[in-house]
């Protein structure tokens, strides 16, 4: 009962204490068995600081000393491996006042990740029959009334720019401008599927208190696509991107998922969701009916889902069993009406067709995010950065650096030299932190026997090693985008 | 002399012909030896059509026959070749209503053109130690107003967008984002020069009367860098850059070509120009000498300058002769300093760089413009959409069909196979008019022998040519992005 609600103060004893509160606390101080102060914060009696000073404590409590055990190691862990530090730290991102919160500037070796997670997704959607398209970052006003994100989703976008007399907004999704490209040429079922696709960036309004490193941005690198279909495409569509998933899970060693299927409220039709009662209960049991068949494991959840249609999102768990969500795939039977796009069916009538958005790497920058802190760091060697770096123990090994430098290099692999005048010791410490995979070391016996010895980023010395044997082994590490050696 | 300045109105009579006219007309009715009536219209007298109707007759004439004939077909072939309409054919680019004017939205067949030429300018500038970074569309106000873009660029930008009390702009250029990263870690001599690279896409506002297809936009795709560097490092720097353009004008065919010195005007200094007259000299004489001591013909051009320093721009001419304005290089004496941009030199004192802005293959948009009017449509196979058509004669030969797709998809070639149950005639001619470098004509005999019929984009037959030999020669045709064998 709230103490405000009815004018009445409400206090709450427990023990011998008794606070200006709600409560309850805890339904029984019988349960706290191990304790731990985390915090104390000092704050004068109502704020003057002539008044006497009071001490807030904060403390945490787990029924036993294991659980507080593991709960701490937690949170020690997920400090080292907190995404804003190793973003600085490695050279990944930047934000800057003039640009303005939210609005990552994406340094090199960010822009690397970037670029390898591109390639894994062009190269896996080149394979599913995914044509590529690029739009513009803007449209007008009537795009947005047409597609039905102004009014359903306006909040959620920045304001618009008024130009010759005409209102243009900041694009918040990709969908409308692929539309319009399927629209731009007549098409016939021959042509269904048709699935596009654009590492699109799209910007959304958070409010600034959201805001959080990579996890809460405002300008959202999208791998994005859109899936054409008839409605007797359409289970096996859903379920290719539901496999997709799966397929990067593996990739980035991410074992612990699970899918929300996220539903409308009948409620809210009309207001929060497009007013098509009937269509909302079919296609919310055809994407339930794909799972089922598939045996994915989801819950259900009321409320959530897109303006035009249920959707699945996918919700995973880092290393240390930090919950994210990462992924969406969506119906739309909405859009496909409201832009009248159609194909010829084969009975020669122009028919709707059903609309898949998926984004199953999710955005560039809640994705990288994740992966700083799944990865602490310690990149795969073919998403880091660097990937080999060469350490001569003085200037006299530096003609031979350079060579295996220039070999390294012809091979694809990233590939720097720390020709810097210092000991090895802090060459190698160096290296380190700055997490490069691989460190070869460059002495006097190397030389002589045409060698490498090779430091694992973590794992330490693995020997002097033949060159071109270990150089085939780095570059199928990276074709073959192992997981990390751990 | 004006008519209307002074009240008086101006006939001007030339043999039987009195006009209401300031004149002349040509200096001498002698120079008129070919003519040609190049269209006609009509109107009614005082735009009443109660009136009579009045024909308006348009025509050219030039010294000689041959001259006009010269003229005549070029007039043809530019129509022919004219990007907006090879644009829509070709299925490159669309423009819709709801997006806005001036907004291209690259389809499927353009986006690879786009990605070919990402890939060509990543691996040289690779090549050449850029590095690439990514940054967002918009940025504050304040960083603007620091960059000079507000007020020198105001009237080419966007309006700004009002969130949370603070104006956003779109970029109009990548600089300012650049400067940031730049500035986000400290750097020292041996970091310079620092060369970031980005496709980055800005928007500049055009009237719309000024919006011409491809060539005049309001969206830019650009090949951009700017290039941090010593004083001592700049003239090494800016070479380099033209020798840039110049690796890239022979792989593009670009056979005239100049290069303009644009200056400031003294008289707009503090307005249009950055108010420090020495460093305008200064630097005007830096570009001058790298261009006299490279043996690089140029002109020199008054008040066309950047507001921050002088540029080169690069005019070209396309293989029927209209010219194009491409590229730029520019140096930046003036965003340094305001950006409080540094490095430590050797002294170990703070030393503000000097920038190169350049961008060789300007903006998608213009070039894939270009390259169309240039190209007549028929990309060299390493840009073509799509390389290799297959034409099974009927579906007897499907089977063979799909294996040679496999193969030329398996090494990396962009591969179709016509299936429609058309005759071979109408497959051949719907493929030429795509514009398709190879046709592969497959029948009875290709099958039992395992060979190929191959028919050249615009050439017609090669023959019957052995699979594996073939294959190689279009991999290797690719891989050397050889320009079209005509």
């Amino acid at each position: 009962m709230s103490g405000l609600e009815d004018g009445k103060i409400t206090f709450y004893t427990q023990g011998a204490f008794t606070d200006l509160c709600r409560g309850p606390h805890i339904p029984n101080t019988g349960a706290i068995k191990a304790i731990k102060i985390t915090n104390i914060a000092g704050a004068f009696w109502k704020g003057d600081e002539k008044n006497k000073m009071l001490t807030r404590v904060y403390g945490i409590t787990f029924p036993n000393q294991k659980e507080l055990d593991e709960y701490l190691l937690l949170l020690e862990e997920a400090k080292k491996r907190d995404h804003r530090k190793l973003g600085k730290e490695l050279g990944i991102y930047t934000m800057d006042d003039d640009v303005g919160p939210g609005l990552p500037l994406w340094m090199p070796n960010g822009t690397i990740i970037i670029e390898e997670l591109e390639g894994l997704a062009k190269e896996t959607e080149e394979a599913a029959g995914y044509k590529r398209v690029v739009t513009p970052h803007i449209a007008k006003e009537s795009m947005y009334i047409k597609s039905g994100h102004l009014p359903y989703y306006e909040d959620s976008m920045f304001p618009p720019m008024e130009l010759d007399g005409t209102k243009y907004y900041l694009k918040a999704m990709n969908c409308p401008h692929h539309h319009k490209i399927f629209d731009a040429e007549p098409k016939s079922y021959k042509d269904m599927p048709m699935r596009l696709a654009e590492y699109g960036t799209c910007y959304r309004y958070e409010q600034s208190g959201e805001l959080f490193g990579l996890m809460r941005v405002r300008c959202l690198h999208m791998n994005d696509a859109h899936i054409y279909c008839t409605k007797e495409q359409f289970a096996q569509e859903f379920r290719a991107v539901n496999e997709m998933y799966l397929k990067y899970f593996k990739i980035f060693g991410i074992e612990k998922y699970v899918m929300r299927l996220s539903l409308h409220d009948p409620k809210k039709l009309g207001q929060k969701y497009i007013n098509e009662p009937e269509l909302w209960l079919e296609t919310e049991a055809m994407v339930r009916a794909v799972l089922i068949e598939t045996g994915t494991p989801f819950v259900e959840v009321q409320d959530e889902g897109a303006f035009y249609g249920p959707k699945i999102d996918v919700q995973i768990w880092s290393i240390i069993g930090r919950e994210f969500t990462l992924a969406t795939n969506q119906v739309d039977f909405a859009q496909g009406k409201r832009f009248n796009l159609n194909f010829t069916n084969k009975d020669n009538e122009p028919e709707t067709p059903l609309i898949i958005h998926r984004a199953p790497l999710g955005t560039h920058e809640r994705f990288i995010g994740f992966l700083l802190e799944h990865y602490a760091g310690k990149f795969p060697v073919w998403l880091a950065p660097l990937q080999v770096k060469i350490l001569p123990i003085s200037d006299k090994f530096m003609p031979y650096a350079e060579t295996v430098l220039a070999e390294f290099k012809k091979a694809g692999v990233r590939v720097a030299i720390d020709d810097r005048n210092e000991k090895i010791g802090k060459k190698i410490r160096d290296t380190e932190i700055m997490k490069v995979p691989y460190m070869l070391v460059i002495g006097e016996k190397e030389v002589a026997e045409n060698k490498l010895s090779v430091r694992r980023q973590g794992k330490g010395d693995m020997g002097m090693l033949d060159k071109s044997a270990f150089l085939a082994q780095v570059v199928d590490e990276i074709a073959q985008r192992l997981a990390p050696a751990e």
